[in-house]
């Protein structure tokens, strides 16, 4: 694959992995979760994870590992929405 | 690569593209978004539109169809979020 495919590839990757941050962030600071989808989330938790599956299979780390930081991500943020409703 | 292997990528494709549609409806019915945060959906459309232009560059079809239908559930999120703040 050419260098600079690699590159929009691994930005991606890095970029849709730790966005879910400051949405983390935000709720652990405001407790506020009303307007947040728990269906959403807890389906983008169901895809995230055979991504990594899918990752595994391939044995492709970039894949592997951006979607082991997501879905870490989006599990603290199903569990924010659970707590504060 | 192996049908299974790509069957796991095809659902995890269709799950973490439409699963942004029950987010959008939410926020159409409820016109509540104190909660979600604008960083993470700004950064994540800009993502997902990396992934898009990666998948363009591999003439990947999946990958492109995937990552459009995503981006257009994101941007209908991020102009809701910026229209009920």
């Amino acid at each position: 694959m050419p260098v600079h495919v690699e590159l929009v590839g691994g930005i991606a990757a890095v970029i849709t992995s730790l966005c879910w941050l400051p949405q983390m962030l935000k709720i652990m600071r405001d407790r506020e979760t009303a307007g947040i989808s728990l269906v959403t989330n807890a389906f983008f938790a169901a895809g995230v994870f055979l991504w990594l599956i899918y990752g595994v299979m391939l044995g492709a780390w970039p894949v592997i590992m951006a979607n082991v930081v997501t879905l870490a991500f989006i599990l603290a943020i199903v569990g924010l929405k659970l707590r504060y409703g």
